[in-house]
């Protein structure tokens, strides 16, 4: 079966790793917005992105469709197996942004997950010269997946794209709304989806041989040790809650404090008391992405306060005790001011822990890229949430991270070099024919 | 001159006060959404209630009119000096409102007012049947202005119309723009007002003879002591500013808290030492209403926060100093958190005194409503600004407040009892009364 084919072929690497940063500029100009970039799910940037990837995937052989929950799926079919059921190796990420994003978060692995299918695909034996005639040389087929949705930034729901590949979609997510009240079902069929038929994009795990994700790190960690590449462990577990603080909307003149049961200052206290127990704790992180206080006028007194809360840890325990921290602190403090509180739990997921099989190839493909005789790669756990979240229920992930310098992301100034995409490629695509040779 | 002639006339009194509450009930439909009441400057419901209002007064006999800048001037001129020039006494306060707001703040004022004509007005000598043959009989005329724009919901500054017609409106302003982008002066031609003749609005002082208000006090003082009217000595000194955070947006999981410079978390520190400061004051108070952070999203630390402070003092000087302590609190906290920070004063005004024979009139109102030998009325000093902050600037000012059962305003909750707007009337036209016979 094949064996380190790259090293010798440096040129085709760094050829790809200019494709890739050009096109993330070029996918960086789809956006709702002309002065800063922001693409969400089952939007008229979500199409278009879709249809730019469809199309440089079928410049690759690849057969694209996208499918019942706007996911974009390419597949390369092999040439000793051409069933188009064949178990196949899927790469991918994500083609959704934040507000106001950078241009790599996810957009590079999808990019780069093309590169690689482009270094390794070979022609078609029967080929019949059109220059669409390739084929996986591997044993098994290869698939790039675009997912649709990862941010979570539209319904406040991350994974949405890849929750419907694993085949984890919940009928309540139908009713989650956006900022202008439409519903997921809603957007569904303004999209041209058919909410009844999204079942249809799941996957069965005996269609698929594993899922290999690149990534920027979206963290310092990396930068700060002068590497390029990482192992990635685990994906944090998560939870997302929707807290809302009620107290009593009142004239801001004529309202002595001692009357005043402001629930802006509540919900700044809590946002503050997520900072204070999260610091004292080790690989637990809590974040406060948004406030709003109602009815929002200069001169009343807050009466209602809306915040979310991101919380991620290493382990699902400590995560879940921290949240016990804190709403214990929130009773204090709500307690004290007079108000009123509720969360509501819009997303949970466990941490999940990559294949060690699959750990074990990613950290191959690294080394085929550094000295002999360097420093074994380092491994990473990802404080950042991935696709491979939801894709781990029905396979095994494996994820290779790329430094992301300063660790600056979801931000304009989110950045990723191409000598390190180069490294990147050259790394993916020895992982997975690591993988091949290790199940030839 | 006229005496006290409505000791008599309770009946008249009870009729007026129950239909100021139900046109209070009537503006309050006026609103741009269904479940809420929301009417601010130079919108359609802005429109519509100077419409009615209008129709109100020309029952009253009143010509009625409305000027360069949107507020409503009824006018009754008197028998004796039927020249449209001559001096009036003004009755008014505002008719927009804040969002999900009261039905009483500003309005009740206005209807008020109108109540007072009728009260007050007589037939015209050569009346000629149909109705509306109505003059004063006072030594001045009367006019009820009912203000545009006193809350300052849509531009963020307060006191637009009474601005206007006080001869204070600044160029400056016209670029101020509301939540939807849209300019004040865009808004005034989309109204129909022409930008270049806002100056028509203003008046002379010589055109007045001063200004009364009747207002619910928006504090709990009067509930507090069981007393229904209030002679009010001055109004609050105030200051409002718009102010930014800034740090750096970064993704929420893998940004480790020493990385982080979270506008939001500053922004929450800096509402926090807003009362912290001002709760330790005597007649200064200080609310941070709006509170926003940017991109906004659950997983992205906030790079950007945006708040509003509303600071009022009974004294300028020591309003001031407060707001000299909040801003070295504030260099104090962003320094500490890596942030910047920068203010906007987006409204100035100083504290304003009703004039001593205003105070006066009001008073020997409130104590025609009293029984014999009663305790003197209560005078108070107002945190809550009003149309007279800027309508000082042309003419003497005089108010009247009414009872708000647990000093709660701008909310749906606020309210008036019947029987305290009927004494309220019968004190406000009194006052006026008092005023003629101080005159003639």
């Amino acid at each position: 079966m094949a064996g380190p084919l790259l090293v010798a072929e440096g040129d085709r690497v760094a050829v790809a790793a200019r494709r890739v940063m050009a096109r993330c500029d070029e996918l960086a100009r789809v956006s709702a917005t002309s002065d800063a970039i922001e693409r969400v799910y089952l939007s008229a940037e979500h199409a278009r992105v879709n249809r730019l990837a469809a199309e440089w995937m079928r410049e690759l052989g690849m057969t694209a469709r996208q499918d019942a929950a706007g996911n974009l799926v390419g597949r390369l079919d092999t040439a000793g197996a051409p069933d188009p059921d064949a178990p196949a190796l899927v790469l991918g990420s994500h083609l959704d942004t934040v507000p106001d994003a950078g241009r790599y978060d996810g957009i590079v692995g999808v990019l780069m997950a093309l590169e690689v299918v482009r270094l390794l695909r070979v022609p078609r034996a029967d080929g019949d010269g059109d220059g669409r005639g390739f084929v996986s040389p591997l044993p098994f087929a290869l698939e790039v997946i675009a997912f649709s949705d990862e941010e979570g930034t539209r319904f406040g729901k991350a994974l949405l794209g890849s929750s419907a590949v694993a085949g984890l979609w919940r009928d309540d997510w139908w009713t989650l709304t956006d900022a202008d009240g439409m519903t997921l079902r809603e957007a569904f069929v303004e999209f041209g989806l058919d909410p009844a038929r999204v079942g249809e994009a799941a996957r069965r795990p005996a269609e698929l041989v594993g899922y290999l994700e690149a990534h920027i790190e979206q963290g310092p960690e990396l930068d700060d040790r002068g590497e390029p590449l990482a192992v990635v462990s685990s994906i944090a577990s998560a939870r997302r809650f929707q807290l809302v603080v009620t107290g009593e909307a009142r004239h801001a003149g004529g309202t002595p404090y001692d009357r005043r049961r402001d629930a802006l200052l509540g919900a700044s206290e809590a946002a503050l008391a997520v900072e204070r127990i999260c610091r004292a704790e080790h690989h637990v992180i809590g974040t406060v992405g948004r406030l709003e206080a109602y009815p929002g006028a200069v001169n009343v007194v807050p009466g209602e306060a809306h915040l979310s809360l991101d919380l991620r840890g290493e382990l699902d325990e400590r995560r879940d005790a921290v949240w016990g921290s804190i709403e214990a602190e929130l009773d204090a403090i709500m307690g004290r001011r007079g108000l009123r509180w509720q969360a509501r739990e819009v997303h949970s997921a466990p941490a999940v822990f990559c294949a060690p099989l699959l750990q074990d190839v990613v950290r191959e493909g690294i080394v085929s890229t550094l000295p002999r005789g360097g420093d074994a790669p380092t491994t990473l756990f990802s404080p950042a949430g991935h696709d491979g979240m939801s894709i781990g229920a029905v396979t095994g992930v494996g994820m290779l991270f790329l430094r992301n310098p300063d660790g600056i992301s979801h931000h304009p100034g989110e950045s990723v070099s191409t000598a390190d995409v180069a490294l990147g490629v050259r790394a993916l695509a020895e992982s997975v024919l690591q993988l091949a040779s290790d199940r030839g």
